[in-house]
C-alpha cells in the first residue's frame, strides 16, 4: 500500500471491500478475538441434476434478495450485525444502496440489544467509516418523507468512524466497535 | 395434527424441522421476540448468464459444505446459533449429521459468551429436543478416540429438553431456551 498525506497507509486497492473484511473476519476467528462471518447470498434454486458418480449441479437458479444484513456473528459477547457497502461517489452513497428489508432488520437487532452498523467505503479515497445503523434508519425515513435519497459523506465524518487499515487485519473494524460500544 | 398417547399434539408431519423452524422464527420476528434466521444454503457459482430484459440467470453452481451451522440471531440481548437434524433412527442421531466445522464452530460461540445448541427431531416418534452444543462437542471428541459414532436418544432425554409443538408456534424452542439459559 502507498502512504497517503495523512500517513495512513492505503493498501490493497485492487481488493473489493468485501473480499477485505472476509481476510479480516478470518483473522478475527484464526486470533479467536470474534466469530463473525459473512451470509452466504441468498439463492433460489429452479434446477438440479443429479449425474452418477459426480456432485449434485445446479443448472438453473437466480438471485434472491436478502432479507436480513451480510454480516453477523459475536464479538465480547454481544450480537454484532452489518452491512458493507461501496461508493463510487466522492461526497455521498446513494440510500438506494441499501434495502427497506435491511433497514428494518437493523431496527430489531438494536431493540433486542444487538449492535447494528454500516461499514461503508468512499473508493476515490478508499476511506472506509463504521456508522451506527441509527443514522441509516433516520435518514432512510426522512427519504420516505421527501428528504434527501442519499447519505452525504460528511455525516460519515462527524458522527461515523473512520476504520484504520492495516496489513492484518485489512479492516480493523473491531478496534472502532471497542470505543463506540464497549 | 392427532393426540398421541401422552396427549402432545404431534401435527405437520409432513414438514420438514426446517419448514418448521422457518415457520416458527418469522412467528418469533412478527410477534417481535427474537430475530433469528437460517443461513442461506452456500453455493459456488460457476457461471451466470445476463440476458437482455430478464433476470440474471445461474447456470452452473454446485453446493458448498458450510462452515458454520444453519440458525443464528439475537434473544432477550443473547447470541443465539444452533444445528438442526432429522434422524430417522428411533434411538440414536448418527454424528456424521453434523460436519467437523460445526462443532468447531459451536466450541467458538460458547467461548464468546453466545448460546449453542443443537434441536433434533426423532422423525419416528416426531418428538423435537433441545440439547446444548457442548454434548454434541464431547461425543464428538469421544468419538475421535474411538467412541461410539452416534448420540443416544436416551443422552437427549436425561440431558436434552423435549421442546413444546404447537400451532404458532410449531416448535417453540424460545420456550425452552428461556428454562436453560436464562
Ligand atoms: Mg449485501
Ligand atoms: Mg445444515
Amino acid at each position: 500500500g502507498k502512504a497517503s498525506d495523512s500517513g495512513v497507509v492505503y493498501g490493497h486497492r485492487g481488493m473489493t471491500l468485501e473480499e477485505d473484511l472476509n481476510v479480516s473476519n478470518r483473522y478475527y476467528i484464526e486470533t479467536d478475538q470474534a466469530v463473525i462471518y459473512k451470509k452466504p447470498t441468498p439463492i433460489q434454486i429452479v434446477h438440479v441434476d443429479y449425474p452418477k458418480r459426480s456432485a449434485a449441479k445446479i443448472t438453473e437458479a437466480y438471485f434472491r434478495k436478502a432479507s436480513t444484513t451480510d454480516y453477523n456473528g459475536i464479538y465480547r459477547g454481544r450480537y454484532i450485525d452489518f452491512e458493507a457497502k461501496e461508493t463510487t461517489h466522492a461526497h455521498y452513497i446513494p440510500l438506494k444502496n441499501f434495502h427497506a428489508h435491511q433497514v428494518e432488520h437493523m431496527k430489531r437487532i438494536k431493540r433486542h440489544g444487538g449492535i447494528g452498523f454500516i461499514i461503508v467505503k468512499f473508493t476515490q479515497t478508499a476511506e472506509i467509516f463504521l456508522l451506527d445503523s441509527d443514522y441509516l434508519a433516520n435518514y432512510w425515513v426522512a427519504s420516505m418523507k421527501g428528504g434527501r435519497k442519499s447519505m452525504p459523506k460528511q455525516l460519515f465524518m462527524d458522527h461515523g468512524h473512520l476504520i484504520p487499515q492495516n496489513y492484518l487485519p485489512r479492516i480493523d473494524y473491531l478496534r472502532v466497535v471497542n470505543k463506540v460500544y464497549f
